[in-house]
């Protein structure tokens, strides 16, 4: 862990240090990528959780508009610029070891793919799993696709 | 995508499917991991993140008592085995996409190595870091090390 992090493990609520510091002790995996959960800061609902690269995770900063890393298309992923369903910035927070961004967001509608408010919709219960919530809206709509496409 | 998952996304609230076939749909990566978000189940604070083997999911979900896999440590890791502050599950969610846990769980005192309630205490604001709150415990007595050592 860098000693930066280290070093403020014990540190008094409200120490400050220059955001710089901070930014060059974050724990970036092999792929340069630290895992962010996004959270809707009044409700605590936790809305889904993405990848952010360097440069995502400083455009957010800058720009108070949650801005991912998709892995699964290789580039950067203003959340909401193909649904409209936006995340704007309330807080960011780093863990204790750097390797983790909480996101405290509001989220505009569904933070789901699936038109859902919430990723998290698979409930693991005993010997079955049960959807906990619906659709929102469908994504059909959500995605401006024809009805019935893929 | 497994398709079990797929064939879920547009399913109504309180569908019920096998536990297993969930199971067997959950997408760990390529060092057989899952990230598992830990949430306090009635204040929503997000407490930590960490990960999760095939075998520490199932030994959570069969005793209710939280299981991790450290990666630093290369074993199974009983939350609390060392510092007593165990969690205990009340609902674990897969995301849409399988690759993501949320933990909702009872959690006794501190969940970071800090002694701090939740890992999450490095807030990035403006041109600077601040901490937001204070261990509740000084980790040498969490961990029973002799005070002032490593």
């Amino acid at each position: 862990m860098a000693d930066t992090l280290k070093d403020l493990e014990g540190a008094q609520q409200d120490t400050r240090v220059p955001l710089g510091e901070i930014l060059a002790a974050v724990r970036f995996n092999g792929d340069g990528l630290i895992p962010a959960i996004a959270q809707q800061h009044d409700s605590g609902e936790v809305l889904m959780m993405a990848w952010m690269n360097r440069e995502a995770l400083e455009e957010t900063l800058t720009t108070g508009r949650v801005c991912y890393w998709s892995r699964s298309r290789g580039k950067l992923w203003r959340k909401g610029e193909s649904s409209g369903q936006q995340q704007h910035l309330r807080t960011a927070s780093l863990d204790c070891d750097g390797d983790t961004l909480l996101l405290q967001v509001e989220q505009t509608g569904p933070a789901c793919h699936t038109g859902r408010r919430s990723c998290f919709y698979i409930a693991l219960e005993g010997n079955a799993a049960r959807i906990v919530s619906e659709p929102l809206i469908d994504p059909d709509i959500l995605y401006h696709r024809p009805s019935g496409g893929a």
